[in-house]
């Protein structure tokens, strides 16, 4: 494709990098930017430019956060003895959005990933074996995505820290609620059916 | 959502202001890019803030160009008798890239839309006349989209013109080169009966 001006061309160039935008969508999204008020496309620049340069991550966690520490760490109404691990800051966002869990997270900042050079080294782990060799910690949730990469990053985990005296779980596995049957997959549903709960009439 | 960074919200809140793009897509994009080297990022908010500030369009055509006049307008090798109609730059890099015309363009910045409030007056239409007036015009090509905008915009158009001694026509509809008959919407084949050219060996 000829772009008639550099200008033009260095934008879409630019908004074609991300994950799942092509030159043709990248350059709808950029003649979008110029029909719309300038001010707006402005703004956008400016966000982007603030991310690189004003988002920090809280230190003793690990997500995203506008403070050394995140509010879910420095909040003394949470259980700090259960830590929730997982991949990324959308996990952390998603668990929170249910209102349900009152714990702490560690968010790792990826899964060991072989295929695409992710080692151990390169995730939060380590900040993670040192929590738990310095905080009362009772209870770990590994709630990372039944891949491949993330039974192997949870294995990985508890190998590291199976020594001390801490339960460890994971997320449930089975049918969605409102699934039907016949729909599931055959690996979800033999899970389902290998850890089923026993029935009582107070958890409806 | 709640987001546990207002620098993140901002960003994922201006990318979700982009058509066809979400909250959760514009958070996984913002997510991306944190994860890549932040080089990266400053190039994409740059080359925003440049687009804002730096992008001209062609004050004889009005189709983008990093220069007062286009590269096109400039050419002496191309025909300036000849204007093909268009509705945006897309289009005049659709028919730049086949590199079959050797006219000049002019570019509207739209279709009149009731629906949308645009009218006439918002697009290049008084610079269009003003071309006819001043220069040497044979033909005009309408090469806007079937829709009811494009038609109403070449009707306005043609009314507009139709004084002058100029040649008009609109690009030919019919089964695109290699469409199947029997897939063809009806609107379509109708049409491509009715316009239909007389066969000469010399055009394969």
């Amino acid at each position: 494709m000829n772009y008639p001006s550099k200008v033009l061309e260095k934008a879409v160039d630019e908004m074609a990098n991300l994950p799942g935008i092509g030159k043709r969508t990248a350059l709808r999204l950029v003649l979008h930017m110029l029909n719309r008020p300038s001010s707006q496309t402005v703004a956008l620049s400016e966000a982007l430019a603030q991310l690189v340069n004003g988002i920090q991550y809280c230190q003793h966690c690990h997500t995203i956060s506008d403070h050394e520490i995140c509010e879910i760490c420095e909040n003394p109404l949470r259980d700090h003895s259960i830590i929730c691990v997982v991949e990324d800051v959308r996990d952390v966002m998603a668990i929170e959005n249910t209102g349900q869990f009152k714990g702490a997270y560690h968010v790792l900042g990826g899964k060991i990933s072989p295929m695409e050079g992710i080692g151990p080294g390169q995730l939060t782990i380590q900040s993670l074996v040192d929590r738990v060799n310095k905080e009362q910690i009772k209870e770990i949730i590994f709630a990372l995505s039944s891949t491949m990469e993330g039974d192997t990053t949870v294995f990985y985990l508890y190998r590291q820290l199976k020594n001390s005296l801490i339960e460890f779980s994971t997320i449930a596995r089975g049918l969605g609620i409102g699934d039907e049957l016949e729909y599931a997959d055959e690996a979800t549903l033999v899970r389902s059916i290998q850890y089923r709960v026993p029935y009582s009439e107070s958890k409806f």
